[in-house]
């Protein structure tokens, strides 16, 4: 990491002063920065203020702001390197022009907006602010409060140099990973120009929705199907994280905390618990938040961008659609499983193969996604890069599938993902068979079948189109056709006459179906 | 259908000399109307006047032009109504630019736009009209050049005054439908204000991608796992379209009709198919050309309308995914079912009742998009109207399914889906067990079960995001939280410190995973 020296930077402002916002002026404060506070909520402002002066000489180097015109006066000419982290769906234009009306964005200054933006956004807002020689780079983070202990994961994502300038600053917080040879590494990088940054970070939680359901699937079957109870569930999370094909998988290790969990007052944020010492997850409803208050739009944008851009993405598909399904009809309820102990045992392993099969579909889609993209606009991002930047700090962590992704080339995934379908299978057929949930585990075998499929049966849906709208087909094993170019087949069959009248033979190119 | 003396239109003016706006023609000028022809490719207006010229008295009433500028005199100061039919991806924006610059659109012109537009295009080209005191309406054309026959499905959508102005014309293309009472009816009518036309068509090409995905898996284990030649399933299409629950769906019908083609010299349309006498079908590549040359949109703006209004669209999404995947890698192939006849005889049994249960699932899902979009922009867009206007004309018409839909709330769609979940399950077991694709099959049976669940697993979902990123959640079976508001959940639970230093507490509200 650079020295604080190198750095062009000797104030950073931070807007927003929410529990990022305050822990990294802290630790900016601490790391020898002067900080700059403000933030449109004096209360938060106030919060870090006290909090600055609990920590003896770091209070110093903290300036509080409770107008937007003296935070900006705070800079003098210095450049600066503002840090902004407002949510999806809050104001940043209206924070922008609050920044511009106090004239507190000069030449050479950087502006880092680390909330969850939609690239394009990302990317208007980046070029209305270029002509004024500001750079604005848009940046991931992957990580929440859990990761306050070891930083989150970044990607930045803009103008490469402004981006390189930053580094060295942000480098600091990132989570931190060991590479084989001892040396430790921030999970930050440079993605690519553009919107690179907020995309792969759109992905990343695409990926995350997919195994979310995935493994609230796995406990659904193990829970409802083999009505094991939390304890036993939390143990295979637990063998599943600590050894074999998952090995250290975020998302387990916290999923076998959460089957342990049990109430305490002190855990029970406000005091309201109910009952005693039963598990905290029994009192949570099944209706998704975040999807219910559209606070959060990242995974739905993945789905967008994938249907968008033609790339197949049917477990985070399967997972977004689960996620904002409302049941309210009567459908069969999952059953117990009627298996004796052996078949419980193989159901229990197969489920673990199964799960990593899946995951590893959900990882697939999401790097096809952000490879299509990179392709359209341009970016060159690494995917390399990305597997290693969510080594840490992000919640779809998985060293066992980082490990396995990171020196291969992505056809190579093939054998990995064959040995695996057979369980998964097996896994699908039971749950089936029981009116499991499973619905990101089937669309992920399928996606797996017909990935490696050659000639699918789409042949059908091809002649169902032909006849009816005229268009079009390609002949398979012909060569220049199959694969052949993109665009539209050489060959159409009069299946039928369209009409019979005068107007035979102007058939073609009327496709409105 | 109105008399032409209270149609306030003489002269109609067709852009677009294609297959459909050549038919158009003739067939107004049949009617009685005076019509003005206009294509950017001179060619298609040659071949317009060519075909008048044979017509007899028809030809008198149809005007041919080459230039924009005669043809936008041809109406005098007459109020005219112009049909323009341009496919997604071609310049409707320059045409209306050169219509624009030669004075052709006047206050009281009415525009009727029926090409596949995404209805957010035709909301901004309605809105830079109206000040000109433009119409613009923004209509749904199902069908292609097979409706020729019959005429197409429409749903026309924008000023409802304009609307009903039209109506009377557009009324004699429209396809046909007898009402009980022995009425014909068009399958034309009013939907709603702004893109609702347009958004309804693209709903309808999502139900179609549906249907198309579940037949063709129908095909599928039919053909590969039961190894049926496609007389025999050609027979079970046929079957199924007669009688049952499938009853007149268009697309068993054609695909019957696909099963039984055989290559004839005067149907292959260039002469040059390979073999003789074999099936059209096996000379057809899966490559579907429409997404791979990207010439139609509305299928995957489906998929992303259902991902951003947060309806749950599985089968759609599961079609769409199934279509744009290229089979590059090494999967198992499917195979021939092991079974004997009597399993062989219940396994099409159960596909028939299976196929009804998706093609309902494909339904619901395109409805329920169409219900929350007309709720969000406001449209009132009349579900029974959609069910009707699509009952001929169109590729999804299933005269069964309307039959049952039409009359009914789809609350009460409970009891038909939960009565075929149980075949569709088998189909589903059987089809996974012997490695059949079987994507929107098993995404539908997903769907139906999730969709009449009460509590769903995303339970254990919701715990993982408190754990990690403070997401909140809701109780279960508590008054006012379940179901509860829309928004963030009321309770947190600290599942494990954050941070054992100073900044323990400052945990709520930073949630960027």
């Amino acid at each position: 990491m650079a020295n604080l020296e190198e750095i062009p930077f000797k104030r950073i402002g931070i807007i927003s002063a929410g529990s990022l916002g305050s822990m990294m002026s802290l630790d900016l404060a601490e790391k020898g920065y002067c900080v700059s506070i403000w933030d449109v909520n004096s209360g938060n402002t106030r919060g870090v203020l006290e909090k600055a002066q609990q920590t003896g000489p770091v209070k110093k180097k903290i300036e509080c702001f409770y107008n937007i015109k003296s935070f900006a006066e705070s800079f003098g000419n210095e450049r600066k390197l503002l840090r902004l982290s407002i949510s999806h769906g809050l104001p940043v234009d209206e924070v922008l022009g609050m920044l511009s009306s106090n004239k507190a964005l000069k030449e050479g200054d950087v502006v880092l907006d680390g909330g969850n933006k939609h690239y394009r956004a990302t990317e208007s807002r980046r070029r209305s602010l270029k002509d004024k020689g500001v750079s604005w780079i848009g940046m991931g983070v992957s990580g929440a409060y859990q990761s306050a202990r070891r930083g989150p994961s970044l990607s930045p994502g803009g103008d490469e140099a402004a981006v390189r300038l930053v580094l060295p600053v942000i480098e600091h917080f990132a989570a931190k990973i060991e590479s084989k040879d001892g040396l430790k590494q921030a999970c930050v990088e440079y993605i690519g120009p553009g919107g690179a940054g907020h995309f792969v970070k759109m992905v990343h939680n695409g990926i995350e929705e997919g195994m979310l359901g995935i493994i609230c699937e796995a406990w659904g079957l193990m829970a409802k199907g083999l009505e094991m109870d939390e304890d036993q569930i939390g143990q295979v999370f637990e063998q599943w994280n600590k050894n074999g094909e998952l090995k250290r998988t975020y998302l387990l290790q916290t999923g076998s905390e959460i089957c342990h969990k049990h109430k305490t007052p002190s855990g029970d944020n406000k005091g309201e618990g109910r009952g005693e010492h039963g598990l905290v997850l029994n009192d949570i409803l099944d209706k998704v938040v975040q999807d219910d208050d559209d606070t959060e739009g990242t995974g739905y944008w993945s789905v967008m961008e994938a249907a968008d851009r033609h790339v197949s993405a049917p477990t985070i598909a399967a997972a977004q659609f689960l996620r904002v399904a409302i049941g309210n009809r009567a459908a069969p309820q999952p059953r117990k499983f009627d298996m004796n102990e052996e078949e419980r045992g193989i159901f229990v392993c197969d489920l673990h193969r199964g799960v990593y099969a899946r995951i590893l579909a959900s990882y697939c889609q999401g790097l096809d996604l952000i490879a299509r993209a990179s392709s359209d606009e341009g970016w060159r991002v690494d995917l390399v890069t990305c597997i290693r930047i969510w080594r840490s700090g992000c919640i779809i962590r998985c060293d066992q599938i980082a490990d396995m992704l990171e020196p291969i080339l992505m056809q190579e995934l093939a054998a990995a993902l064959h040995d695996n379908i057979d369980p998964l299978k097996r896994v699908v057929l039971d749950g089936v068979q029981w009116d499991a949930y499973v619905p990101t585990l089937s669309a992920s075998l399928e996606y797996l079948k017909y990935e490696g499929g050659v000639m699918l049966l789409t042949q059908f849906m091809e002649a169902e189109m032909d006849l009816f709208g005229a268009h079009s087909f390609d002949h398979p094993g012909v060569e220049g056709e199959d694969p052949g170019k993109t665009g539209k087949g050489s060959h159409h069959y009069e299946w039928k006459p369209a009409r019979t009248s005068r107007d035979s033979g102007m058939s073609r190119g009327f496709a409105f179906m």
